[in-house]
């Protein structure tokens, strides 16, 4: 069936049901990063197959709405499909909510899944269509009834992931839940991200690639703990175990039916941005609905002492890896043909040969040259770069292990550099330096911190356009919440415990781009008679090409960061190289 | 008459209202910072003279609640009164609107003079009471009737300032308004605090002590200009010359009434926290209320060309009075007896010396030793400390000018100093220049900026608990709006033009007490592909104390700053100083 014939079942349909447009979101009902293909009904009914974009059908047009890094994908794969792509971010292309009014007379029906939008998002949009007094319909789960052959959910198995590298158990973890529901006076708590799932049951799964998460749903009583879950994918293990633990199994589809039913007295805790609207809506009206940050989210965010032993290991094999990597590229790099495609699955390999690894955290962005510039620059086979020796590359990549996530950029020097490539490097250098350094009070935020990365390129009239640090999970998602070290302020305090990218970058299109990033973790620093101070750790383990770096840019106290973190550096991973990477390091990680 | 017989004859008239309980703020209808005596009402019922504070009267119970710079004055004036101390910040002290919860019964009536208390505190206290079921009525304007022999409102005379001050004519400003006012979609626009109205007529006045301000509101609409002032205030060339421009002089008290009769379909701007509550609720309930930042409040705070050539006179004046205030002060301590209170006074009377100055911008602080540490010292001439030739002395002052209005802190080594000492002192220094410093994007906020002045004590596990910067009026108010540069985010740019304070500080109780603080104008660095770059440029002229530096802990960048900034202070200063002060300034600005 091509585009235009998906079209057609899809307005038919919506002429059954009285529905003058169709939005449909990339999103599944967990608001996963990753789909699996059973959700991807975008991609089914336009053809576009990249992560971001919203589809819009009218009984006249479509359009398929996507930003910069898709654009030249989206041509392609729209070509004579019925769907008109606007480019998000071009100056005078409205967003697709502009456009529904600008389309849309008086009294139109805009119909959409409720289940691939968080609540916070349906009221935005539900705000902006009752101005043009356009009605809303957001129970409509059309891809029930109009996708042939739809894939299903995946059935594969999940793992228990152990006290030993969790920290605590189900239960504790359950205890801990329980005394928050308390604390906000809460009957019933709904968890529906799925790595609040699987961090909650320390259980891990195989369902999409890059995220070991699999699909259900949690509701937490304070006497029960229901699990919505394919028991297909429990070995007659767990089940019994979960049954010993009291934890109730019911199936995946059950889940809506089963909020139906709480008792209208109920206060359920809902977060209005990680939980799909459906949910919302299907809850009893007269229940008290407890909009706040899921506690699961909180809760791991900061780390225990065990995970974050846990995360010291997976940073020892995920230098060991990126050092065989760099010592490789480093002396194949001229000799032998490499492009930014090969490049990344010889990482994944090095990867690959350490203990307890499964899978890369997310799609390596590997860039030469200009391609180092596109942020979000996703290599291809087909059109990858051939690396030159010369110039930057950027290779950011990151690892799955037992022991953790890890999410690391590299910027390395191919040969020769200009010198605004060497002066763009060190400024990213000192950014990272910059936030890596920061002793701050309780209380501080990302919104406070993120200039620290910036106000050496500032200097120089240079800024990023991306936030500077994300959250990353234990063995989960390499993108978590809820902090952000970014300008813009989501209110989360830095908190002891919490493990944070710090990813400044300079980015020049058609000539390079340039990113450093670590994982830090929070520590205490002090406390005195002004308040208790935090600071970070460095966690990643891996050499900072030192041939890119101008070094009169650079204070005496950054070249002593540098030295010592390359000091350490060598200590850790060296253990673990042959003798000919462990003499390439000691030159790599020489004191400036 | 006493405090109790003043509370007996509130309470009584409080019975014939069927009020429960009364507030009385220490706000004026205009929100001033320094009320004239008329508005003094909380005085007069309390005896407390501290410029912060809320009473509160219920019945068979009365309370003060004021901040910790008035405890000691707060206690003794209100001995024997019948009113109990609260003191705010202490802990488990509840504030008024908690207490009154808590101590008045379900269907209770609270009453409030709305003019008072802003839009949004009147909303806040409302919400508050409405949960605990008490009644809000704040149109009781309890003081009309109780208040024997109150003050009248000052019908002193006001002045015009002229366009080699200004920058702008009174038209000009009022189109600019207008502009504004059209592109909000308003027909009306109100304004009612008194540096507006002042900035925006080009006059100023001599009302109140510290801001040259004077009573007065305006209503702008499309066609008209509107003021509500006493007819006393204008020498009748000025009656005349507003006459010609078509501006219309109403009473100063047919404001209520005027804007009672704005059309019903009339759109009006009202800022929620620069308006009284009671002109928000006199307004027709069918016009349409644009809620928005004040527009005088947004031009005002970009300085305009003409106004920062002025600003730049101003800061030479205040330089040669603050130079000559230091010479004298190195030359008489250890000789002649000095306390914090003859110092202050000897720095206003320099500043006497200098032209057009209209006396000093705000109560002088003046700290030696421990009392430097009270952030907000109130120094007496019968308790002020005697300076001793060591250790620290704080002095926190500003004059009015024709040409602006000036803000300076300056700490100074008397003597010997302790290591501490001067480590505190050098790290303040680190902090000033840190933030003097910054280049950053335009959209950046204060909330960003913060951290430069705080990261190098945060290193030293120190903080301070006030804010780092705020705005400062064109000889108008010392502390304006609407930029912040503190932790808190309040969502303003900080825009070329805006002109701020640069204060950090570091307070040790019962030690000693560092602050230094200049004024910063934002300035244009460059444009780059990364958008437009803005800077601060130093506006204040005054030497910093090198002899109280710890040299090792500064960097090169930072000595270089020092020695430029001392070398501008000695060429724009010395030709206004005698042979002996030149010579002892050039000393005391040597490079380090």
């Amino acid at each position: 069936m091509s585009t235009p014939d998906r079209l057609f079942k899809l307005r038919s349909h919506m002429a059954t049901l009285g529905v003058d447009a169709f939005i449909i979101t990339s999103a599944d009902p967990h608001l996963s990063e990753y789909p699996s293909s059973h959700w991807k009904f975008r991609e089914w009914i336009s053809g576009f197959t990249g992560s971001a974009g919203t589809v819009v059908v009218t009984n006249e047009e479509a359009g398929l709405w996507t930003d910069s890094r898709y654009f030249l994908q989206a041509e392609q794969q729209l070509e004579d499909s019925g769907i008109d792509l606007f480019k998000m971010g071009n100056e005078g292309v409205p967003d697709y909510k502009e456009w529904l009014t600008q389309k849309l007379n008086t009294g139109a029906v805009v119909g959409v899944n409720g289940k691939t939008m968080t609540v916070n998002e349906l009221r935005q949009l539900h705000r902006m269509l009752k101005k043009a007094d356009i009605r809303l319909d957001a129970k409509l789960f059309i891809e029930d009834d109009i996708w042939e052959g739809r894939p299903l959910i995946p059935d594969d198995g999940i793992f228990e992931l152990g006290v030993e590298h969790t920290g605590l158990s189900r239960a504790e973890k359950i205890e801990m839940v329980r005394r928050q529901m308390k604390a906000q006076g809460a009957t019933h708590y709904i968890i529906s991200t799925l790595d609040e799932v699987a961090w909650l049951l320390n259980f891990r799964g195989q369902d999409v690639q890059y995220n070991p998460v699999f699909h259900a749903y949690i509701v937490i009583s304070h006497n029960h703990v229901n699990v919505f879950i394919d028991p297909h994918k429990l070995t007659s293990t767990i089940g019994k175990q979960l049954s010993e633990e009291n934890i109730k199994i019911f199936i995946y589809k059950d889940f809506y039916n089963f909020i139906k039913d709480i008792p209208p007295l109920g206060k359920v805790i809902v977060d209005p941005n990680r939980t799909n609207s459906t949910i919302f809506s299907f809850l009893p009206q007269q229940s008290t609905k407890i909009e706040s940050t899921s506690i699961v989210t909180n809760l791991k965010a900061q780390k225990n002492n065990v995970e974050v032993e846990n995360f010291r290991t997976a940073m020892v094999k995920d230098g060991v890896a990126m050092v065989k990597f760099l010592y490789w590229l480093d002396n194949t790099i001229g000799k032998e043909t490499i492009t930014e495609y090969s490049a990344a699955l010889k990482l994944s390999a090095f990867r690959a040969e350490q203990p307890n690894y499964h899978g890369d955290s997310f799609n390596t962005i590997s860039g030469y040259a200009g391609n180092g510039a596109i942020v979000h620059y996703a290599v291809q086979e087909e059109s990858a770069a051939t690396l030159e020796p010369k110039g930057l590359y950027l290779i950011d990549s990151g690892g799955q292990y037992s022991e953790g996530t890890t999410d690391i950029t590299r910027t390395i020097a191919l040969g020769p550099l200009t010198d605004e490539e060497k002066t763009d490097f060190t400024l990213v250098l000192k950014g990272n330096i910059g936030l890596d350094r920061a002793v701050f009070p309780t209380g501080t935020r990302g919104v406070h911190l993120d200039i620290l990365a910036r106000q050496a390129m500032w200097q120089h009239g240079i800024n990023y356009g991306h936030g500077t640090g994300h959250g990353i999970g234990h063995f989960l998602c390499v993108h978590e919440g809820p902090q952000s070290i970014r300008p813009q302020d989501n209110g989360v305090e830095i908190k002891e415990g919490m493990i944070s990218s710090n990813e400044p970058g300079i980015y020049k299109a058609a000539k390079h781009g340039v990113r450093l990033e670590n994982l830090i973790l929070t520590v205490l620093d002090k406390e005195t008679e002004f308040g208790t101070f935090l600071k970070f750790e460095t966690l990643t383990l891996c050499p900072i090409d030192t041939r890119a770096i101008q070094l009169e840019l650079l204070s005496e106290q950054e070249k002593e960061w540098l030295n010592n973190y390359h000091q350490k550096v060598y200590e850790r991973v060296s253990p673990f190289l042959t003798k000919e990477e462990k003499e390439w390091l000691k030159k790599y990680t020489a004191a400036i």
